[in-house]
């Protein structure tokens, strides 16, 4: 009997530590993976560079770039240049409030890609790293949202016509930071090379910004040691 | 009492028949139209001055273009230079087939766009051209599949998670192409600039298409004289 061929994914990787993590779980069981990064037009096109690297490093089967131009709309930090990407927060913002590098229905537009590219590719299940914990103030982050997209997808693709199975993974939904870094850390993520900040200065991790503050303390909270580099500290 | 301002919608906008339709719909339903064009790497690019036009002669508040490069998938003869689109078909070919000319998961791209977009002006409905009698053999243009995306659409947004209005709207969804005219020649839809061929011929409909084939049958079964530019005739 012939060996039966490894299921096909499609990775939505963005090259931050969440993302990065998610493909390495989707190799763990057992797929192809065919890694997706979408350039929205967000200011942090360095993660483009990493999520590259990182998509090697992880045996992905493939990585394309799909640009869309979300900046064409406005209305976040992250895409849009005259709004400030919020430093050195104190803690204790209300979890209820939506964020402004929050990007508008950016979830719903990555999983309208991943789609393309699943249905194009023959792809049963998609892979997207996000997260309840601690994005519970983005509406496209939470359990329902996934699940709706995951009956959307079935509605709308020759795979769920046929009858073919179609599934939106998201491993990461209901950890913690420190147990996502934990698990990552166990299945070999390179998070020397990933990159999780809202605004890189030549590169590197601001080190201020809602992301890196978040990604600064899963390390601690996780007992591993900080990899980033973070800018004005030496490393290479 | 000041006077109440028009709600606002997005109408998915590409230039044809269907789509330009679909504006004068919102529009006199009494919305402010925001109109939005996909430029997905479709072959038919002359699609997106006729988009412009159109809107323009139907009061659209606005008009926007975003980019979104589909054909980085391939798999459809309308992103993927090394399929051909049919042409010159003889009628009766079955309707659950999916044609070749159905782009991976457009309508649910499509509609995250227009999401996107409607989340960052506070519009309260999208308006999709979409049709489930011509277009039976494409899993998204099924009336499930609004159904499903509206949904999400309350998921996945503030708007939805502040309990504001989100509908999706499909107006010509059960309409057939001659009703369709009718209904848009009424409304004064200029058809004499919408554009539905497959692949045009120098900026002009070829005549030969699917897209063309409908059209053509369209007016003939609607008692609307078809005022299209075909290649190969004269006219301006």
């Amino acid at each position: 009997m012939a060996k039966r061929a490894a299921p096909r994914a499609v990775v939505l990787l963005s090259g931050g530590l969440d993302s990065s993590t998610c493909l390495a779980v989707a190799r763990r069981d057992g797929f192809e993976a065919h890694a997706l990064s979408v350039n929205y037009g967000q200011r942090h096109r360095t993660e483009l560079e990493r999520a590259r690297r990182v998509a090697r490093a992880l045996g992905a089967a493939g990585h394309r770039v799909v640009r869309v131009d979300l900046s064409t709309f406005g209305g976040s930090a992250l895409t849009d240049p005259g709004l400030a990407v919020p430093k050195d927060r104190p803690p204790g913002r209300p979890a209820s409030a939506i964020p402004i590098t929050y990007v508008p229905a950016r979830n719903t537009v990555l999983l309208a890609l991943a789609l393309a590219h699943a249905e194009t590719i023959g792809a049963s299940d998609i892979f997207l790293g996000v997260n309840a914990v601690d994005y519970s103030g983005y509406p496209d982050c939470r359990p329902a949202f996934i699940r709706a997209f995951e009956r959307l997808g079935r509605l709308a693709t020759k795979a769920g016509v046929e009858g073919r199975p179609l599934r939106i993974q998201a491993p990461l939904l209901r950890l913690t930071k420190a147990r996502i870094i934990q698990l990552g850390t166990k299945l070999g993520v390179p998070y020397r090379i990933t990159l999780s900040c809202y605004d890189p200065v030549r590169g590197r991790a601001c080190g201020r910004c809602d992301a890196c503050d978040l990604r600064r303390k899963g390390f601690a909270a996780a007992g591993v040691p900080d990899p980033t580099l973070y800018a004005g500290t030496s490393g290479r």
